[in-house]
C-alpha cells in the first residue's frame, strides 16, 4: 500500500484496493447513506464488488447510473442526480462515490460539491487517466454547449482509491490517453518519472508511475489550489492540444493524443526560440511513440490558429504558454497572442 | 461610511453608495468586463445608475436581467447566465455584479462560484433580507423542483456594498420580511440590537440595525464557515418556519412571516420545557407585532408536524433545535425527532 495527501484528500495506491474498498471508506467517513456514481460500462465489472463491500459493513447503498461518454458530464445528468438525492433523503452528512473514469469523476465531483453546498466524496477511478489527473486535485466540472469543463467547483474528496489492477480492464487507446498525462508530468517535473517511461516496462512500473505523476500534480496544486498561478505547468500540451480537440470535434483526436501532439508541437516552437535544450525534442517524441502516441498535427494549420484564436480571446491579449527548458523544467513563458500566432503559421 | 469585513468579503455600508459604486469596485477587481445580474424591477432604478458608474471607470459593462421572484433561482435561468458569460468571452479574471434581493444575489453568486470554477463577484443588496442575510456569509444557491436552495456552493463575493437608501423603494411586506431576521439576530446574539427593534424608531436606526444583525453573522460564520456547528444558530425559528413555507406552498407566508411564526411558536415550546426564562416570550411578541409580523400559526397542527417530519428523515432521528435562553443567548439543543413532533402536537 502507498500513500498520499493532497490537500485534504487521501489518497490509496494498491493493488485489488477495490476489492476493500468498504473499510477504507469506512475509516474515513461514519455509516451513512451512499449513492455510487459510474457509468454502465464499469458498472458491469466492479460495481457489485463495490456495493456488496459498503452493504456489508452497514452502508445503505443507491446506485446512479451514467451513459459511457462525454455527453454524460452535463448539466442535465447533473439535475438528475440531484434529484435521486433528494428522492433518498441524502443529506451533507451522507456519501457520493464515484466509480468510472474522467467523465464519472468529474461529473461526481461536481454534484457533490454543489448538493445542499456539499456531500462527502470518495473517488474509485478506473481509468489511467482519472487515476493520476481527474480524481487529484479537486478540480471538476460538467460541459456547457460552449465548451467542456466550462462549469465546475475546487471541492476535494476525502478519499481515493486507486487500484492498479483496474488497469487491466482498460481499452488499449484509452490506456495510451492516461500515459501521455503520465508524460507531460515527467517532462514538467519529474526526470526520473520521464525516465522510467522512456526505459521501462510500463507494466512493472506501474505504481511507481501512477505516484509519481501524483506527487508532480500534488506539488503544483499544494502552492496554487485555485489555479492562479504555478498549477497551470499542468497545463503543458494543452494550448494546443485543447484546439485540436476541439477542430476533430472531440472524436477524431482522444484528449491523450491531443496533448500528446501539443507537447511535441509546443516544444518545437521552444526549441526554435532556443528555450528548450536540443536533446529534449527527440526523447519526447520517441517515447510518446513507444505508447502509439501522435507526436505532428495533421489538420489545417489556419483551422488551428483559429482554435488556438478563440481561446485568445478571453486572455487579454497575451497567452501563457507552458514550455519545458529539459525534461523535468517546466515554466511558464509569456508571449503576445499575435506572435505566438506567428509561430503556429510557420513552424506547425 | 461604515466598514466591516467577512470571510473574504468587504462590507461597506453607506447612504447613497449605489451611486458611488464604481469606485469602490475598482478598489477591488482590476479593470475588466462585468456581467451585472439584476431583476426587472429593481433594474428600472438602479441599472443605469451602477452600468454608467461601471463604464465611465473602463469596465465593460453587459447586463442579464431575470424576472423577478423565486422561479427565477432555478439551474435553467443559471443556464442562460453562463451562455451570456461565455458569449461575451468572460474569464475568471472579470466579474459579476448581482444587484437586487436575495433571488439575484443567491443566483449571482451560484453562478459565480461555478463558471470556470469560480469568477470574481460583487454583491448590491437592495432588499434589507439581502443585506443583512442573503448576500452575507458566502452561502448561495438555487432551487430544485424538490425544495429550495438545494443545490448551492459556499463562495464569498470580494465586496458587499450596502446603500440603506435602497431600502426606501421597497414595498412594505418585502421589508418586514428582513425585519424578521434581523430580529432573530438579536435573540441569538445581540441583545443591544434587540432593544433597538424593541424601542427605537426603526428608521432613525437603520444603518446601526444593519451593521449589528451582520456582526451576528460574522461571529457565527466566522467560526462556522461551512456550516456543521455554530453557525446552526442562524436558523433560529427556521425548522418551524420553512415547514409553513412549504405548507403554504411558498405563497401564503413570506419568509420572513414563517420565521416571525417560528421564532415565537419554537419559544413557546422552550418555554414549557423550562429551556427559556419566562420574560422572552412576551418581549418577542411584542417586537414582532411593532413590525407587523404573525406570531402564531394558523395551519392545522398535523400539517405542521407532517412538514417538520419530511425534513426529519434526513437528519438520522434527531433534530438540532436552535432555542434561547435570554434574549441575545442562542444555544442548539439536541431532541429525538419524535418528542418534538409530541410537542408540536401538543403545543401548537
Amino acid at each position: 500500500m502507498r500513500a498520499l495527501g493532497v490537500i485534504k484528500s487521501k489518497i490509496l495506491v494498491e493493488e485489488n484496493i477495490i476489492s476493500k474498498c468498504g473499510k477504507f471508506i469506512l475509516e474515513s467517513v461514519k455509516l451513512c447513506k451512499v449513492l455510487i456514481i459510474s457509468d454502465r460500462n464499469v458498472a458491469k465489472i466492479y460495481l457489485n464488488i463495490v456495493s456488496r463491500e459498503l452493504e456489508k459493513l452497514g452502508f445503505q447503498v443507491q446506485v446512479f447510473l451514467i451513459n459511457p461518454g462525454e455527453q454524460s458530464k452535463s448539466f442535465k445528468t447533473a439535475e438528475k442526480i440531484y434529484n435521486s438525492l433528494t428522492l433518498n433523503f441524502m443529506a451533507r452528512c451522507d456519501l457520493i462515490v464515484s466509480l468510472g473514469g474522467g467523465v464519472v469523476t468529474d461529473l461526481s465531483g461536481f454534484v457533490a460539491s454543489t448538493y445542499h453546498r456539499g456531500i462527502k466524496l470518495v473517488h474509485i477511478p478506473t481509468s489511467f487517466l482519472a487515476m493520476i489527473d481527474a480524481a487529484i486535485g479537486g478540480k471538476n466540472g460538467v460541459n456547457s454547449k460552449y465548451g467542456k469543463n466550462l462549469i465546475g467547483t475546487f471541492y476535494h474528496p476525502c478519499l481515493v482509491l486507486i487500484d492498479p489492477l483496474a488497469l487491466k480492464t482498460l481499452p488499449p487507446r484509452e490506456f495510451c490517453c492516461g500515459i501521455a498525462e503520465a508524460i507531460k508530468c515527467g517532462c514538467i517535473g519529474d526526470k526520473k518519472l520521464f525516465k522510467i517511461l522512456e526505459n521501462q516496462d510500463f507494466y512493472n512500473n506501474i505504481e511507481e508511475i501512477i505516484m509519481r505523476s501524483i506527487r508532480v500534480k500534488k506539488n503544483l496544486v499544494e502552492i496554487d489550489e485555485q489555479d492562479f498561478g504555478s498549477r497551470v505547468l499542468l497545463n503543458f500540451g494543452h494550448t494546443i492540444g485543447h484546439a485540436l480537440e476541439k477542430i476533430g470535434n472531440y472524436k477524431k483526436l482522444s484528449h491523450g493524443e491531443a496533448v500528446s501532439i501539443g507537447m511535441n508541437e509546443i516544444t518545437k516552437i521552444s526549441e526554435s526560440m532556443n528555450l528548450t535544450r536540443f536533446e529534449v525534442l527527440p526523447r519526447l517524441k520517441a517515447v510518446c511513440r513507444k505508447y502509439f502516441l501522435p507526436t505532428h498535427n495533421n489538420f489545417p494549420s489556419n483551422q488551428l490558429q483559429e482554435a488556438v484564436l478563440h481561446d485568445k480571446k478571453i486572455l487579454n491579449g497575451y497567452l501563457n504558454l507552458v514550455l519545458i527548458k529539459d525534461i523535468g523544467e517546466g515554466f511558464i513563458y509569456k508571449i503576445p497572442d499575435k506572435e505566438f500566432i506567428n509561430f503556429l503559421k510557420n513552424k506547425i
